[in-house]
């Protein structure tokens, strides 16, 4: 029993160090996970070490604490959104989903373009420059307490569009990488699936939860309706996977559909230290993942400002074009909530990094870019819904 | 992020299985605990294989979400038990504690060599005969809300002891095993640290506590109580190691800490959820290490049979006289908690196989009687407990 000694004193570490971030974060009136994602870096395997890159690899126990807690994050994200909230806003939501995967595409691909890569490289590029991570948007809102507010909801709507068209996108653009010819008809049915699993799940399991969670009050079971609805989560999380989309996104339909029944206030209070205990592991081993190293060259720096601002402002636009309809202000505050990539476009990068498509120096830039983004967003989030928050609001 | 789908399928199964397993116990009037392990043998390696042998190995994620879960349980365990109320049974703890290990040992060592082992091996493989568990007895006593009762303090704070000396007892065998000479003093230094750590972690954590946790109540900081009580259960559990004992010793005592603070109730609260998704990892993955192929044939049963026999009636006896002073119902009761090895045998055992001290066979056998231990326990326990909860009660 003395061999897991280790793994104990790094969760210790990991745990202290989130606290430590989000407090310092915090008295700086920075969002508490700015903190948490810079303490990762500074704890990380490129400044002091203290977690080593094969302890934060894919698969590893601390990765897949940090899966599960960016997974009930969304599910708590979910748990506090109705599917009738969301559908007032679907328009939006659509337009900033589509657009804020459109725009970015285009400037990326044509960056890259301009920077000497081909055009199929270029494409692969800009996709990492596309998908949304819901995770880190999701927080800041839950942290203001606006997750009732009408930009929120748009940014939830849109973030499930996104992680839909940025699958789609990704499909396209590795087929095209891979050499081969794209074959339409299986791209269509992977989009098709995806479609019909969130409209299947989202659509149908909150109206089954509506009618049907008198059950789960019932004592005859041991089964509390937080067990069920934790399996659920699991459940819907691999799924989801299954049929190509982020674990996130079946998290977030689960806590949708949860957010019918009539524990759902006893559900959030539930959930609280659940969250607590866990999400802080996502968000340290995302700070973790950058490797500082590779940026130490002037170049490498202007390239990282360049990927950047054009990453922030093509993301910043589309959401701002498509939610346009709710006003200037509010269709800033849904842009900005679209900027952070944060672990998708990690993974992307590794996907490129894996094929030969990237070297080394564009892999840390895209990296890096992502958890810029990441890094960016809450305090501007933050800083446009306090300002806000004194203002008129939308139900 | 499409590599991560198996090991959400693994997680769900095992939730699934856990809360199944629970409910169909509960039924059979059972404890849950029970279910819970069988579920685990069900799904494991040796029966129907949807958990893998590398799934649940050391170090994997579903090993260190395990690990992660007993320490809850056990923190939430100390969290419910006061030192005052710990030092009122302290004589009948120790005596219990002793003659618990000592029992168990001789009568170990005994039938080792009686089977044909010399003696020094038969030290080795009494060794796996003493260790208590306490995460498997915690959680009945914690099931059936009898954590108050004179007796569950008195095998909470023999398990203390127990570890201690077995952690003793395990560097005396390895050393004669290794060939060398027992160093006597750097065991006692050994014992010392360990004894040194439960008494100053104990006794002043608990008071520091009692004094100061005003200032946990300060909403200077976002740093919640839950927060903090978490991290000092992650640390103590790993500075526990570091003295020798089991990372479960470290996470009660930081609950025994956590309990002196005004918050207490409320932390209790906050832990269960914590416990209801992770803890069932525990038990399933206890479950799923038994190898029900090595017990085959006629040979192994009798074997597996005499074994249990004498692991079940040596710890019966050793607490039964060490508790006599409360009656011989309660020291019947005591008795019974102290019988459950679970993991900490299933570790002796894999130490003797490295080593070379053990064939497959022992193997299999010893760690069969661990998980069979912890299995009868829990009914016994239960009916005994419940037979007497009309009866009086001391305080």
């Amino acid at each position: 029993m003395h061999d897991s000694a280790g793994i104990l004193l790094t969760l210790f570490i990991l745990f202290v160090a989130s606290q430590v971030g989000g407090e310092i974060a915090q008295r700086l009136r920075l969002p508490a996970v700015v903190g948490e994602i810079a303490a990762g870096c500074a704890i990380g395997p490129s400044a002091l070490g203290w977690l080593s890159a094969p302890d934060i690899a894919a698969g590893t126990p601390l990765d897949v604490l940090a899966e599960i807690g960016v997974i009930l994050l969304l599910f708590s994200v979910g748990l506090e959104t109705r599917l009738d909230d969301l559908k007032r806003v679907g328009a939006s939501a659509f337009l900033v989903g589509v657009l804020g995967v459109l725009v970015p595409f285009g400037l990326g691909a044509l960056w890259a373009h301009g920077s000497g890569f081909d055009w199929i490289r270029s494409m692969f590029v800009a996709a990492a420059f596309v998908a949304t991570s819901a995770g880190i948007t999701a927080r800041v809102l839950q942290e203001l307490g606006v997750l009732q507010r009408q930009e929120a909801r748009i940014i939830l709507g849109a973030a499930v569009i996104d992680d839909i068209l940025a699958m789609l996108l990704l499909g396209v653009v590795s087929s095209l990488q891979g050499g081969g010819s794209v074959d339409v008809g299986s791209l269509v049915g992977t989009l098709l699936g995806a479609i019909g699993f969130v409209a299947v799940i989202g659509w149908g399991g909150t109206r089954i939860m509506r009618r049907g969670s008198g059950w789960l009050e019932k004592p005859r079971s041991r089964m509390s309706p937080l067990t069920i609805v934790l399996a659920l989560c699991l459940g819907l999380a691999f799924l989801s996977m299954k049929f190509h989309l982020a674990a996130i996104i079946g998290a977030f339909l689960a806590g949708m559909i949860a957010s019918e029944t009539r524990q759902r206030h006893q559900l959030e209070e539930q959930t609280a230290p659940l969250l607590a205990f866990l999400t802080p592991f996502f968000f340290v081993v995302t700070g973790a993942k950058v490797n500082l190293a590779e940026l130490g060259s002037v170049d490498a720096l202007i390239m990282l400002a360049v990927v950047t601002a054009i990453a922030v402002v093509s993301k910043l636009a589309g959401g701002f074009l498509g939610a346009l309809s709710i006003g200037r202000r509010g269709a800033t505050i849904v842009g900005f909530g679209m900027v952070p990539r944060g672990e998708v476009g990690v993974v992307i990068a590794s996907l490129g990094l894996a094929a030969g498509v990237f070297d080394e120096r564009i892999y840390a830039v895209i990296v890096a870019m992502s958890l810029l983004t990441a890094m960016i967003t809450p305090p501007v989030l933050s800083l446009l819904l306090r300002d806000r928050a004194s203002g008129p609001d939308t139900p």
